[in-house]
């Protein structure tokens, strides 16, 4: 296994807000049996994006897709997020690094939001 | 109409972070005709939950649905939405509120993510 996915989230002080990126990441495994996929965290919840970056390179892997789970690109992901990516590659400069879009840069992710809330606020009146 | 869907999201400095709610909100709209659909902020950005409820209430509207398009519900959903509904509770007795899940509870987006993200990291490396 030389590929790694890293899914990148905001973080929070409630423990309980990081279950669905938990979730998320439980299904890319299965999803993705061949690549090591882990979660990691901007702020206020561990391990961080260096840290998480650290332990794939200890297990081997050499390319990396950084998958950020940020709904925008606000300041987090246009500025704060560069800014790590090259200190990692400079840190680990045989790693490849790949950083893609946000979710909300998905048109069919935005549809399957834009579906859900029709559906969740039909129930929601019933 | 009298039913009304609030969109309600963090905000954020950069005015280029709404855009992917902007676009939900346009793809509400247009499933959903007969419903009056707005986009509304935490903070940050304009208009607040409170004005676009005032906005909403002048409108006619008598039943109002709020869906927070956060990824995960933590100390904005769980501590500051609630002071924000019991206020316009308060403000506007006539108005039934709801308030849904976040899409984060959603088993379905949760899978549509993981998916996404399968695709979005195997671009990524060609």
């Amino acid at each position: 296994m030389t590929r790694g996915i890293l899914l990148f989230a905001h973080g929070a002080r409630d423990p309980r807000w990081a279950e669905p990126f938990r979730e998320i990441c439980l299904r890319v495994r299965s999803l993705q049996p061949t690549v090591a996929v882990d979660l990691c965290f901007l702020e206020l919840m561990t391990p961080s994006l260096q840290q998480a970056t650290t332990d794939l390179v200890v297990r081997g892997i050499t390319h990396l897709t950084v998958v950020p789970l940020f709904m925008a690109q606000g300041g987090h992901l246009r500025q704060d997020l560069p800014v790590l990516i090259d200190s990692l590659r400079a840190q680990y400069p045989q790693l490849t690094i790949h950083v893609t879009t946000a979710l909300g840069d998905s048109p069919e992710l935005l549809g399957a939001i834009a579906q859900w809330v029709g559906v969740i606020s039909a129930q929601s009146t019933t």
